[in-house]
C-alpha cells in the first residue's frame, strides 16, 4: 500500500511537472491528482524538491524501457534506430498537440540554475540518452568516416532533438521538427557516403586496424 | 518621464524573467528592481502578461542591434558570421556562469503551451534569428551545394544553438556547447566541400543559371 501511494505521488507529479512546469505546480494539485493526503506526501517527500528528484530518477530508470527499447525491438539498423528515437518525440508532439515535448528539456531550462541537485539528475538523464545514441553510432562505426567522434556526434543528435522540440512547441507545428530532422538526415547521409568511400578505398585489414586505433569515447567527460 | 518609467519596468522584467523565469518572478520584485510604484505598473501594463509581451517585443526589436549587427560589423565572411552569432551565445554562457543562455528559448519552453499571445511573439523572435542566418546562407549560396534549402539549414543552426545552450546550462560546462558547434562546423565543412566540387565541375554560366532556378525561401512558412 505504501509503495503504491508513493508511486501514485511520483506519477502525478511527473505528469503535472511535464504539463505545466515545476514552479506552476502546487502541492494541493499533486495531492488531488494522486488521490493522496498531505501526511503521506510529507512522509515520502519532505519537500517539493524531493518529489522532483524522485521524478527525475523515474525518468532516468525508464529511459531504456520507454524511449530506447521499443525502437530497438522494431528497428535493427543502428543509424535507423537513432532516427527511430527521434520519431518517438515527433509522435509525442503530435499526440499532445505540441503541448509536451521532452520533459527533461523543459525541466532543464526551468531548474538548472536554481536547483543543483535536480541539475545533476537532469544531466544524468541527458547522458543516458546520449549514451544510447552513442552505442548506435559505435554499432555503425564501420560505415562512418574514420576519426568520427561518436560521443560528440551523439551529443549533436541530442541538441538537434531538444532544439527541434522547442521550435515545434513554439510554432505549434511539426514542420520545424521535421525540417531539423531532415537536415540531420542529410548530414548523416554525407557522413555515411564519406565513410563508405573511404572504407572501400582501403584493404579490409588496414581498415580494421584503423578502427581499433580510433579515439575512444569521450561521452560524459563533462559530467 | 512616463516613457522612462515604462522602459525601466520592461528592463527589470526582462532581466528577472531571464534570470529566474516568468512564473518565478513576482510583481513586487519587478517593482523593486524598476524602482517604480504599482500605479505606474498597472497604468502601462494592466496584467503581468502585458509586461511579458512588451519584453518579447523588446527582444524582437533588439535582435538586430544586439545579436546580429555586432557580428556583421566584425566579420565579413557569411559562413563565419553564422559561427560568430553562435560565439555570442558562448560568451553569454561563460559570462553568466551558465545561468543564462538564450532568453527566448527559456520562455518558449515555459510559456508556449499556456500563453498563446506570448507564443506568437516567441515564434516571431525565432523567425527573426532564423531569417538573419538564412541571409548569411544566401550570401554564401555559390559555395554551398546546389539545392541547399537555406531556410531549413538556418533552422538547423537555430536548433543546434538552442539545444547546445540547454546542455551547457544543465552540465554547467561550456564543453557540450563547444562540441555541438564543432560538429555543426564539420557539417558545414562537408557542405562547402561538396558545393565547391560541384561548382568547379561546371562552366560559370551554367552555374549561375542553376543558382537562379534554385528553390526560393521557405523560411517562416510554418509561422
Amino acid at each position: 500500500m505504501k509503495t503504491e501511494t508513493r508511486e501514485r505521488l511520483v506519477e502525478a507529479a511527473r505528469r503535472l511537472f511535464w504539463e505545466q512546469g515545476y514552479a506552476n505546480t502546487g502541492i494541493a494539485q499533486i495531492l488531488k491528482a494522486a488521490d493522496a493526503g498531505s501526511g503521506s506526501l510529507y512522509y515520502f517527500f519532505p519537500t517539493k524538491e524531493d518529489l522532483l528528484l524522485a521524478v527525475l530518477e523515474w525518468y532516468k530508470t525508464m529511459l531504456g524501457t520507454m524511449v530506447v527499447q521499443p525502437v530497438f525491438e522494431r528497428v535493427s539498423d543502428p543509424i535507423e534506430r537513432i532516427f527511430g528515437i527521434l520519431d518517438g518525440y515527433r509522435r509525442q508532439l503530435l499526440a499532445t498537440k505540441f503541448r509536451h515535448g521532452c520533459p527533461v528539456g523543459n525541466l532543464a531550462l526551468e531548474l538548472s540554475t536554481s536547483h543543483p541537485a535536480a541539475r545533476k539528475l537532469l544531466a544524468e538523464n541527458f547522458s543516458g540518452w546520449h549514451w544510447a545514441v552513442e552505442q548506435c553510432l559505435r554499432d555503425a562505426a564501420g560505415r562512418l568516416p574514420d576519426h568520427t567522434d561518436h560521443g560528440q556526434l551523439a551529443l549533436f543528435v541530442l541538441t538537434t532533438m531538444e532544439g527541434a522540440v522547442m521550435l515545434a512547441r513554439t510554432y505549434h507545428s511539426i514542420e520545424p521538427y521535421d525540417r531539423a530532422v531532415t537536415q540531420l538526415r542529410d548530414y548523416f547521409e554525407r557522413l555515411l557516403r564519406d565513410g563508405t568511400e573511404w572504407a572501400s578505398a582501403r584493404p579490409a585489414r588496414a581498415r580494421q586496424k584503423t578502427k581499433r586505433r580510433s579515439k575512444s569515447s569521450v561521452t560524459n567527460s563533462f559530467t
